[in-house]
């Protein structure tokens, strides 16, 4: 099968590799389609020593079931494989497994192929008339929409349902659309690039703001770095909550001295459960995530081309798309 | 009246003040005892804006009301002033009203002196049988009890009821007396110094460690340094919380990277709701707070004494009552 292998620090190569093979316990699943995360950039930037090249990244998949009793079903996977017997996954936290394993991390290859396998339990059916592109954001948009439910269980009842989505990138563009479909009506994303504002505005219908002069008793960071942090730290209304997704820098930015003069709470937040990723995509299928049409697809043989852009900071779109058959 | 005065860096002195006159709302209170809290020695070691000199300190007190219709009830003073009407004093998070006054703080004086006066609802009348040095506790043992119950709330069902608390002075002494009072029988304070881990383990029956090997589902930092602030983030289990109680160092310490990885909550808090105080009193009161015979007292009159034997080490007792009538 053909595959887009990450071979060393920005490098990747669209090439022949041994083809997937089901185990007992999977599918082989054709894949349709498959997202770009900001993980698998990191990593192919060398930055990610959990992802040493060589290696096939890729874990936003959608595609078809081959073979088997579920022959031609369409899915969308979550990439999240746990033991299911550990106290946190018995607890429904299977996301804090302690062995826990995500494709496109050895020993698991990605989804940057034609074929990937997994195990039936990873995976969603979708529905007719939803697209392959629209599917494989299941992924993603479960990321933040795990961050919007943990920070707002975590939201005093008496404070207002008001909320900053710190970066506008598909995270951050998904933690506002998951805070919406929460009901939290009143969301403004923070976005320093104009372009990309501009693409949130006009093309995603959101309210965004360059700079945050405003304070929020719900704030997502979408980024996580020392600068956002120091932001969110700083904006947080007293009494106020933190949710935290990115990996961008790995200390600093937080004024701990306010966040314990004003109870501040800081989450932080990795991936999903099982149940908050098939929340998302029943979300995702019956359109209270709106119309998700603010992707970009390429063909998988141009992933390299695509890499080179979303590093050069020429892409718009939050999210690049891969067709591994076109 | 007499009282003891901050006058600059590391002076005080004993002597006569004005006299404390209750305004219309106010009882006029004879302080039977005051504690010497941590952040008063912050305040004398100049460390402290908010408590510029000159300036009483001390807001840790147990009295009795002078006059009026309740003359002669013995009360403990929760020394929080809340406008009662705001959003957050309206939702019982009294302590986060924007206007919230402390006694000890421009412009409410301390009660390191004679008399204080204080409004009706601060006051919690304590029963025969309970000295006034026990009843002074009540507000460091808020504190505690405040950040218990909020790891507590915060906590996953499903994990583990163990917890570390790091640092062995009163505030962590009595963060571990009270999440035993809440159910969690199995907790652990790492304590450094050996004279006061000593203490806490044969004067006070507490479990102690020199250092932290283990890791625990709930860490209440009563100590508030980048060094404690990483130890609680190493040591936090997966998906565990801690609480902050202390205002040592301003910023650093945490790993935000292993705490958005293993979704670890942070949790700033400060002081205490009047409902956490007045149970906090309860539990005093009834004994679920164990014998409280760990605190040293003496006059006031003596008070600098006291606070330079603090600041060279010299005090194995986790709290010194001062007594403005010895």
């Amino acid at each position: 099968m053909k595959a887009l292998v990450y071979d060393g620090v920005e490098t990747l190569g669209f090439r022949d590799v041994a083809d997937a093979v089901a185990g007992t316990d999977d599918h082989l699943i054709r894949v349709d389609a498959v997202g770009i995360c900001g993980s698998d950039m990191h990593a192919y930037l060398g930055h990610d020593a959990r992802r040493p090249a060589p290696l096939i990244l890729g874990h936003e998949a959608a595609g078809t079931i081959q073979g088997g009793p579920r022959d031609g079903t369409r899915v969308t996977v979550n990439p999240l494989v746990t033991c299911g017997t550990c106290a946190a996954c018995r607890s429904g936290r299977e996301n804090l497994c302690p062995t826990r394993q995500i494709i496109s991390m050895p020993p698991r290859e990605g989804a940057f192929a034609q074929f990937i396998t997994m195990p039936d339990s990873n995976l969603v059916t979708v529905p007719d008339g939803v697209s392959a592109a629209k599917a494989s954001l299941a992924e993603p948009l479960a990321v933040s929409w795990h961050a919007a439910r943990l920070a707002l269980e975590a939201l005093h009842p008496s404070m207002e349902k008001r909320a900053l989505v710190i970066g506008g990138g598909a995270i951050g563009l998904a933690a506002a659309l998951a805070l919406r479909a929460m009901g939290i009506e009143d969301v403004t994303i923070a976005e320093p690039n104009d372009a990309r504002r501009a693409f949130l505005t006009d093309r995603c219908g959101q309210r965004t703001t360059a700079e945050v002069a405003d304070s929020y008793p719900l704030i997502i960071d979408a980024v996580g770095y020392g600068a956002t942090r120091a932001t969110a730290s700083a904006q947080a209304l007293p009494g106020g909550v933190i949710a935290h997704v990115g990996l961008g820098e790995d200390t600093g930015g937080l004024d701990i001295r306010r966040m314990t003069l004003q109870e501040i709470t800081f989450i932080g937040t990795y991936t999903y459960t099982a149940q908050d990723f098939r929340d998302t995509a029943a979300a995702i299928f019956d359109g209270r995530l709106g119309p998700l049409d603010w992707t970009e697809t390429r063909p998988l043989s141009d992933g390299f081309a695509a890499f080179q852009d979303l590093r050069a900071g020429r892409v718009a779109a939050p999210k690049i798309i891969l067709d591994p058959w076109a």
